[in-house]
């Protein structure tokens, strides 16, 4: 576990991580400011987060895996993609991205733009646990166009992962309009009377629909084939330890490759 | 044909249809809410109806091909692609699907938005004639992209099919504007006084149109030269037997590529 | 040259430029219908002609190329990529396609949005020479679009070449707006009275910006080491007999991989 | 380094930059015209951009990489990606194409139509040094798409870098709005008074951007093992001469086989 961590390429996919989803917020939020002059629509502030997310992933995909969400971080360590360790640093990095992204938008958002940074609020005609069950739905398809579009193991065309990835998060967003579909957000800009009743909302439901799309994907759509210690060891870090994330992908491929010829 | 039924791959296939088919109308109905703050324009149900599809199809296409219509289904099995008992479960699953789908964003959906959940009517200055005759033109050009996306014997290079099929649904949806041209979304929500009205034109025309791009495909354009004995053998389902769909092309792909060198 | 008129692969090509060039125009000119409701927005028209082209080139681009445009068949023909039987007749079938697909608008829409079906005109502040040289640079970087996304030669990655002709024609119109940049657009919807006028516009605008692009594409930035008896055959159509384009395609290819190894 | 420049390969990839950058500049700046029927929207102009930018990737890219941005031309020479030469070209060939691309659109366009032609300028409510920080997270997040994308040694999927990078450009746009982020378009188009002020913003910030990016990808993220002399001999030129980029890319793909095996 301990080498993992020390591993270069173990901090760069940290550092890629920081990075991917600071610009993730910056863009997400930048494109939602109310500006005075012009509104703007909720398929303009759509298309912003899918194609930061789509632009985040064929950038700094190759060093992380490209998660830029925790609900998608935890999803793959719970289908055995990562191991514990990575999942913790990937979460805390994304947190912190998103509050250094947020914080950078807005200390450069003009005043008469800046609003309430676009913070996540609730439709005042909807209850909590229907918002819940809506970001659910939400992050679940946006998880199972994850798995499937960066799955080794696919022989069907899968074009361009990162644009997939990038379209589902429109997807959500021209359907989830007032309420963001991603977690790592909130902590840089929520006002703390909200925290417990948001909390449940925009945590809760993007993890929970996460996880559900891991369990069919991982488990009962696609199953490795992973005997239990070798799932132990994946969690612990040292099944496949110090490569980057790039070599393991190409490493199965041709453990694959190998087998099926 | 019990055989193929009971295969862990086909129950899989099924279900995947009936998801993908709930999460395309949950999301496509959901972009046409009418909210009272901001109606939704043309262009952004367009395009929710067709990212829902290419995400869809990304998603669980490995799974069960991604059909998401029973046009498309019936095509596919007239283009002798698929056993009859296999577009007879995924024709059922769509409807469950689309009815699930319905009823989930009837639940979820703000009473002040919820409408008439953007059921299909038709334009006043229209008839039940030309409306038929648009859905047909709206299926056709859907089924050929779809057709030609997937083919395994393509050698030209065919990018994303997922992206294709649903930019073609988007394109579909830039011009039927006040009539969905997908069958299976009607059942769910709508008024049983139209029924017999709508049927003409949303169960008619896109299955006329469907099932012209698969003469004109698999007949004229690419024929398969396959016997009659084997051709009846596909629609009996013993053709290709207990295999996966995903197993099933690649396997097709292998014996092309022996034949070709 | 008669030999592959006759060919059953050289009716299906022309068959196939007929009815993609129908499908393109009714859904480009349907997409511009003036709904009194709601006029459509130019992005709107412009992602409907994109996707039309875009669609089309997937679903029937292997099985004639894919031109839907006279402007790049000519272009095509003077690069020496086709015959000149075969340009004759693709044009041909533009045109009969276009008419058809314009007149199948023409009878589908209601009365009240029917108005010209969108006809080309000209902004009053232009002057006839300004709007056919916009002509010429619109279809100037489709026709480089084209060349390059379809060259069997090219090695870097191409992606989905359909896709990318698309978004160049939705590039086209997001500038052309009151110009349609497709020569084979007017036939089917013009009045008699604006023909000298338009034509000028409308037909050597564009045709001198795909010739332009095919001079510098075919002839200065990637030239084909052929001999002027191998030039003069292939526009004699002797060149390359009796084969679809599909299978011109791969034979290229495979000769150039022998080549190359 | 003489006989760099006097390669015909090298005036096609120089000429191609001037063609690519006009393009460029003539189809983002003329959809950003003011009509005054109606005024394009800022998801029209950012997605007329990014087209632009996608689409003379796709056309030009396999001439001379398609940078069509100074900022981009430095990074990569800072980045050993081209010769010290080949970037001075890149870069006066784009300044004189964004000037000739933004001299047709003005002797184009219609006088009532033309303002001042989209050129850059300053929200009122902003500061010079948070202006240029926004165009500096702008082009760096381009930069690192663009890098990622057509980088050789990539393994993972890559789908369509032309579209990618077309897509980062628009994401740029729906945030920027107010300003342009390539600093070849100001040269064109600029009131003389406004230079000094300006230039900080729209130069510097871009090149900064575009060099961190570099930094981060070149020598942190992906290193390239160069020894310090091969390094000169990149800048020098005469580390790969008198060879077109496509050929380039393809020796080193060719290289990097061999070393893989």
């Amino acid at each position: 576990m301990k080498k993992e961590v020390c591993s270069v390429a173990f901090l760069k996919a940290v550092f890629a991580e920081f990075l991917a989803t600071l610009i993730f917020v910056f863009f997400g939020l930048g494109s939602a400011l109310k500006w005075p002059s012009a509104l703007p629509s909720i398929l303009q502030i759509s298309l912003a987060f899918g194609l930061a997310i789509g632009t985040m992933a064929q950038a700094l995909g190759p060093v992380s895996g490209g998660h830029i969400n925790p609900a998608i971080t935890l999803a793959l360590l719970l289908g055995n993609q990562i191991s514990l360790l990575r999942a913790v640093f990937y979460v805390v990095a994304q947190l912190v991205g998103a509050i250094a992204g947020a914080g950078t938008l807005y200390w450069l958002a003009p005043l008469n733009a800046r609003g309430n940074l676009a913070v996540n609020a609730l439709n005042n005609n909807t209850t909590q646990g229907k918002a819940m069950v809506v970001e659910l739905i939400l992050t679940f398809q946006l998880g199972l166009c994850v798995f499937a579009s960066t799955d080794s193991r696919r022989t069907s065309p899968v074009g361009s992962p990162a644009l997939s990835i990038g379209l589902s998060v429109t997807l959500g967003h021209l359907v989830g309009v007032s309420s963001a579909n991603n977690g790592a957000q909130e902590p840089g800009a929520q006002r703390p009377d909200h925290w417990p009743y948001l909390h449940q909302v925009f945590w809760v439901g993007p993890i929970l629909g996460a996880v559900l799309a891991a369990i069919l994907y991982f488990y009962l759509l696609f199953p490795h084939s992973l005997s239990l210690s070798e799932r132990v060891a994946i969690i612990k870090g040292t099944y496949e330890p110090e490569e980057d994330w790039e070599e393991q992908r190409e490493e199965r491929k041709k453990t694959m490759e190998l087998t099926a010829r």
